[in-house]
């Protein structure tokens, strides 16, 4: 069996995430027992998420145990089995955590075969994977735009906000951005066809970013897709109309522990808002259904996701340091092979 | 006709509402034309929404103009009518302002009969009337409890508080309250019902007040329904339980322009809350349903809706305005005759 290097988890964070959190080991990869596989991992993701388990506090997934295998989703190639769902050769997604190889039980092991005849293997790690179902969900489920309805999404050039924007394109939608930066901004609307994108950057507080989204946003905003909080939160609310949905999927901007009031909680009243939080793995029955559209449009070209990629597993820890500062620019995977 | 005593606004605030942006002018009742009914106002009601209506900001409903009489709900009696829908005598509801008479058209006044069998003539204005189908709104359509589900209401001993715990006893809730002062949480707890209340003047802050919450709820906190804002809705966010439901009714806290951030928006993720603001008048279709309980509660006794009533119009802004302060205890009116 091949040798095998993994990230533990080694402290929890004060305050920020720091690199000597993780724990490079290596070590052998134990037998294959009956119905188990042994997977190769192409592609680690590293996800915000990740963050807040990393604490011990309450959070809507159990804390990543210290000295284990920190936890995150993977894609790869099964190299061995003893199961008869798999065969060597198969690509799989699964959750594999931040290592290069992954013993998985073929039935509970979460293990799943991908297609890379129209979609890369890393992308099933995006946009045609979790962060893209939960880009989906959170469009669909609870902005429910209608046509012509102007939806904005912050991070909009990360995994999650650039399939929103795509999404809400697909539904007739005015799309508008919020980025860190004029790449990204570019990116946002020229590659990803986006009406407009927002560099907050720019921007010194919530109010002025406010002004220039009533510029990108005639119409006002009816839907807004979270994932940073803070300001970038503050600003939109200020724009949206009556009957308004958010989608609080991230706050990024929260993660390392800094307080992000929010500054205008009278506007849920005042426009009769409907603001919710949700997480995607409580919704598995709606993920065929998103998989579906986000693989037509990758496969299709419609939507090409754009990823940073780190190379080897020890780059894992600095890369997800640099996610967390904003410093990726679209899909943050980590290459293993 | 009658002399009739009016309030004017004369003035927007500037921060803090005052007596004198309310100017008590007195004339003659214009003749009744054809299909118009003089209703001669036994009360007045007094609500927390028009502060809102006095700035020229942009709220849900339209300012409240300069120089015209003060909007707001009454209960009065037919005292002469020129409509074959109402004759003298008839106890009527409807949107008469403040003043002692007013000439409504019969067909677009939005006047209505009430029955005083069961329910006396002021509480139309309260429990049986916008206060209490707003806590039957936000209650069954947005929070919608399950039996044995714990409900939060602050403002507990008001016009809307007081109702929304004896609707959430009559599901099978425990029904806690928050109020201000020994008094009135007395009040909720022996008079009302309710399981327990929390007097959050007690307490210098959010997390202390969090604490207290523990206590009163065990087992977490499933539904909120908010009429404050500020610390109290920052204390309850710290024990929703998850999928929690806020209706968000009002956030009187901040009416009078204070800042009221909302401290840990990160809770509406961690524990995916629904948090939906609401006002009444936008679902009329509701209101039979819902005045059909109250007005069933109200007439066998089961609630008993506490008043602070004032005495003649001339007392109506000090009320008003000690209302905004919390100084009313239970549903505010002024007794005009």
């Amino acid at each position: 069996m091949p040798q095998n290097r993994q990230f533990l988890l080694d402290s929890r964070p004060q305050g920020e995430a720091r690199a000597d959190n993780f724990k490079l080991v290596t070590g052998d990869t134990p037998a294959l027992k009956e119905g188990e596989v042994l997977v190769r991992h192409h592609y680690l993701s590293l996800d915000p998420y990740m963050r807040g388990r990393m604490d011990d506090a309450k959070s809507y997934a159990a804390p990543q145990p210290l000295g284990q295998v920190m936890q995150g989703g993977t894609v790869g190639e099964v190299v061995e089995s003893r199961s008869p769902r798999f065969q060597a050769g198969d690509k799989v997604v699964g959750m594999g955590g931040w290592q290069e190889y992954a013993v998985v039980s073929a039935e509970q092991g979460g293990l799943r075969k991908v297609d890379t005849t129209h979609v890369p293997l890393s992308h099933y790690l995006g946009a045609v994977g979790m962060p893209g179902v939960t880009a989906w969900y959170g469009l669909t489920q609870i902005i429910q735009p209608k046509a012509g309805q102007t939806v904005v999404v912050s991070a909009a050039s990360g995994a999650v906000g650039s399939a929103v924007g795509v999404l809400a394109k697909q539904r007739g939608c005015r799309a508008v951005g919020i980025a860190g930066g004029p790449d990204k901004c570019r990116y946002v609307e020229q590659e990803l066809g986006f009406d407009a994108c927002v560099d907050y950057r720019q921007y010194a507080d919530a109010p002025s970013l406010a002004r220039a989204l009533k510029e990108a946003c005639p119409g006002g905003i009816d839907g807004l897709f979270e994932n940073v909080g803070g300001m970038v939160l503050d600003a939109v609310m200020l724009r949206m109309n009556d009957f308004g949905r958010i989608a609080v999927c991230g706050m990024i901007a929260g993660y390392e522990g800094k307080p992000i009031p929010l500054a205008y909680p009278q506007v849920i009243l005042r426009s009769r808002l409907l603001v919710q939080g949700f997480i995607v793995s409580e919704h598995m029955e709606l993920w065929p259904q998103g998989l579906q559209e986000l693989g037509q449009l990758v496969g299709s070209g419609k939507f090409r996701p754009r990823e940073s990629v780190a190379q080897g597993l020890e780059s894992a820890p600095d890369a997800f340091l640099g996610m967390l500062k904003g410093r990726n620019f679209g899909k943050q995977v980590v290459k293993l092979v």
